[in-house]
């Protein structure tokens, strides 16, 4: 039985392609490339639904920011510029319309603080529950997309922010790393870079089946936000705090690499560009296969999903 | 109250832009330039819903043909050439892989008669029911996509093809009409183009609004499906044939507007390039605003959703 993602992947195998088109599934965006002299452009869809993105409670206007702000995710992870999106809103009948306007408010002040141009918004019926799709378009300079396949043993990990606990708010509020990824592949050489959606130790398996590599990690250099630390304290059923950290996924943070020389260099230039947001290097590429984690107690390997080997001590 | 069009229309008017938005939301693609010397861009969303746009008993090809077939008819209504599509799947967790396989392979059945690439499929879950989104990006002549909103008193209006009737069969097996819409745009000044979706009689008045003119239509010059002659002929209690040729929608046929003098030479060039497609001179653009329909009683107004003014005799 093929899991959602092999079967997403066999389905993307065979479809269709043209000369234009750089990348197509399977990377945080599709990379085109329509002529224009300096610049490929990117193209990525995404869709949140009530019950299992968002709740039916939640602010509205946090509501608009999630589903353009995933969007916008993967083009920061792409190191892209966002221009233009579209957006489909699939609601109940009964729908009320000052809901509507504070959704399009969430989305629309987004949008603004990054440029980008809402030039499409339909509507259509999805009655049991509210679905809202985004589309969006954006640039960025030719050949300078840091792939999910680039990564080379040797490369230093490197991730932004703090992850885990995401749930708690953070889902519904977290900012596109736009900026900061332009920087990135302007001053350094990334090798590979994706957003972490899905919690670390999944997404990073993307990388390392793209790029044929695996991966050794820190286990005191993974950055546990305060959000997964509390949930732990509150709660002695919750998962531990690494734990957290490594699956809870919608972080929307960057997940990247470079060549290990770089990563001192790397780390002291992002401090002066961006004091306000930590950058941790979190482990490094290695030549075999799999994802281990070292820790006091030794090198363990951490399986696909992050829960098996760990338990509270 | 507003209805849903008002709703999105007040909406949209708010929505941030950018100087390389050439038109945003409110025509049947939005028109971008980012700068291509030549061209510019065509950016479209879509969704379709089961139970609303198609019924769980339909073959999975044709879903899949309308999901995509839908943005693709509105990029014919822009005389474009789509490019590139991203494909969201939302469906019910015990989702069948065959089923949505055979999805897949409507999708790209049609992506690769008008080579167009699909660089992305995601999938999510929407408990209840299944819903297909799609966003298409396509490139157009610069300055040569015909708007909502050109459309000049004296105008010839025209249709293709033939209207109504649509709901047994041809709505999940239309093929949008896009070499049609670019000879059009390439042979003759297109005034004002649309795709037929909502129907007829509410979709001209798109065009009218837009351009701030009004519409006679001939009764008898109305191309009027077989299906919907069908339809009024097996059941007593169906809407009469021209009704529903006004008001069925999902015809997808282009509805477009020229000078009254190009009238003649377009129909007679129409029928030499496409033998086999009925094209129809159904009226003429008037500088008074609303839409009267011409029978052999005489001049009668048509109302919004062409309901009201039409008995059985």
């Amino acid at each position: 039985m093929m899991d959602e993602f092999e079967l997403i992947a066999h389905l993307t195998l065979s479809l269709n392609t043209n000369d234009s088109t750089v990348v197509g599934a399977g990377d945080d965006c599709a990379l085109i490339d329509l002529g224009l002299p300096d610049r490929w452009l990117l193209f990525k869809t995404d869709a949140v639904v009530e019950g299992i993105h968002f709740m039916k409670t939640a602010a509205p206007e946090k509501i608009g920011h999630k589903a353009l702000g995933r969007c916008l995710s993967d083009v920061a992870a792409m190191a892209g510029t966002p221009t233009h999106a579209l957006i489909t809103l699939a609601l109940p009948a009964d729908f009320d319309s000052g809901f509507l306007e504070r959704i399009y408010a969430g989305i629309n002040t987004l949008a603004k603080r990054h440029g980008v141009a809402i030039v499409g918004g339909e509507t259509t019926i999805n009655p049991e529950r509210m679905l809202i799709s985004a589309s969006v378009l954006g640039t960025v300079t030719r050949g300078k997309s840091p792939l999910r396949s680039g990564a080379k043993a040797g490369d230093a990990i490197f991730v932004t922010g703090e992850l885990g606990g995401s749930l708690s708010g953070k889902h519904l509020d977290f900012e596109p790393r736009l900026s900061e990824a332009r920087w990135l592949a302007e001053n350094f050489s990334i090798h590979a870079m994706m957003d972490i959606s899905d919690g670390l130790a999944g997404d990073l398996r993307h990388i390392l089946k793209a790029s044929k590599v695996g991966a050794e990690l820190l286990s005191d250099a993974i950055p546990i936000s305060r959000a997964a630390k509390l949930a732990a304290r509150a709660d002695s059923s919750a998962k531990l705090p690494l734990l957290a950290a490594l699956t809870d996924g919608e972080d929307f943070e960057l997940l990247f690499t470079a060549a290990g020389r770089d990563g001192v260099p790397l780390l002291e230039a992002w401090k002066k560009q961006f004091p306000e947001l930590r950058l941790s290097c979190i482990g490094r590429i290695t030549a075999e296969p799999g994802v281990t984690i070292r820790d006091k107690k030794g090198v363990r390997p951490l399986s696909a999903h992050g829960y098996v080997h760990f338990q509270k001590p």
